[in-house]
């Protein structure tokens, strides 16, 4: 039998859209702030949204003046626009998107706490800062990929901020290539569900795609 | 070690994209023609982008004038905008995002054919129409769960046209439901990988939120 309402006929709509839309891949953002603090959270909210050009969306919760969370206060100033702002009030308009392996969930997971002013979530999640080439903010040596990204556009969307960013760098642990080329079967990913509970993907079913 | 270069530098940028954003969540997604005919299409470039209001981004591949797929052409029309059109042109602004259980890879998977124009997906997957009730489109019985969307805004974006609905009816099989509210630890997912492969959640890692 199934039960329909509105969403919020459910309980906690967050609860329904975060435990049915599963499962999430993770994007582990890193941002730098104008004063130079290196800044790094994970959100599920997240994916590819073009191919060529290679875009990326996330979608953290908040909305200027008052609600942008560091990240995209980072990225996009405190206008939250993808506008240019002045001085301090204007974003780097640059991040990288880390990707997360089963083997980082808990690095992942400790730098998603509530750190005080200046504290570096690089150092409370025990993973090193290494220096981006083409964006200005650290990407994390550890993870099994990085596309450092530049802001494309960025929409406010209901209660969150929609960044928009195109790939124009790529870094990938060798041991995921074959024959230079991303090998899925190599990769061992971390999916979000809801609440406090993850996912491997190591059960894997193949379908034949049809004609 | 890590490889690093231009998104393009590790061969296909669609297998690089596709391999590392995952495991990605799946739209299963029904709308409906000018015509009447129902339409039904799984996407994988699919996420929550916001919960208050509720509203779901999918991203199918193809842009206006001439590479909209059928799901992006019934909803906004052949001009692939979200302004309203006339007549035969204007798109209906309304769908219905289907998620997608372990037990219907198949069924979502046959429904992802090339079909002659007016042969229905529905029938060619196995899946049962039943009419939804906000929205000009028909829902799929089968499924866990299905949101009823209106279309809130859409923009090309790259090679694709991003589309973005507000949950305005949910349907939940109630054995899903505990207490009246989603409940993750009862639901079995599809996950998206690259590829013919999928995979499923069933193995669950449970990580306590910092402070």
């Amino acid at each position: 039998m199934t039960q329909s309402g509105t969403p919020d006929a459910f309980g906690s709509v967050y609860r329904l859209l975060s435990g049915a839309v599963t499962p999430r891949p993770i994007a582990w953002v890193s941002s730098r702030s104008p004063d130079g603090h290196d800044n790094l959270a994970p959100y599920s909210f997240f994916n590819v949204v073009s191919v060529d050009p290679p875009i990326l969306m996330f979608s953290p919760v908040g909305r200027a003046p008052d609600g942008l969370k560091d990240t995209a206060r980072n990225i996009l100033g405190s206008a939250g626009t993808d506008e240019p702002g002045d001085g301090d009030d204007e974003g780097s308009g640059e991040f990288v998107v880390q990707l997360v392996s089963v083997d980082l969930a808990e690095e992942m997971n400790a730098s998603s706490a509530t750190l005080a002013h200046g504290e570096s979530e690089f150092e409370h999640a025990g993973v090193t800062p290494v220096e981006a080439e083409e964006v200005d903010a650290a990407r994390v040596a550890e993870a099994p990929v990085a596309f450092e990204c530049e802001l494309d556009e960025a929409h406010g969307v209901g209660g969150s901020t929609m960044i928009l960013g195109e790939v124009v760098r790529a870094h990938v642990d060798e041991a995921l290539l074959t024959d230079g080329e991303f090998d899925v079967t190599e990769y061992d990913p971390l999916g979000r569900l809801s609440g406090g509970l993850y996912c491997d993907t190591r059960t894997r079913i193949e379908l034949e795609r049809p004609p």
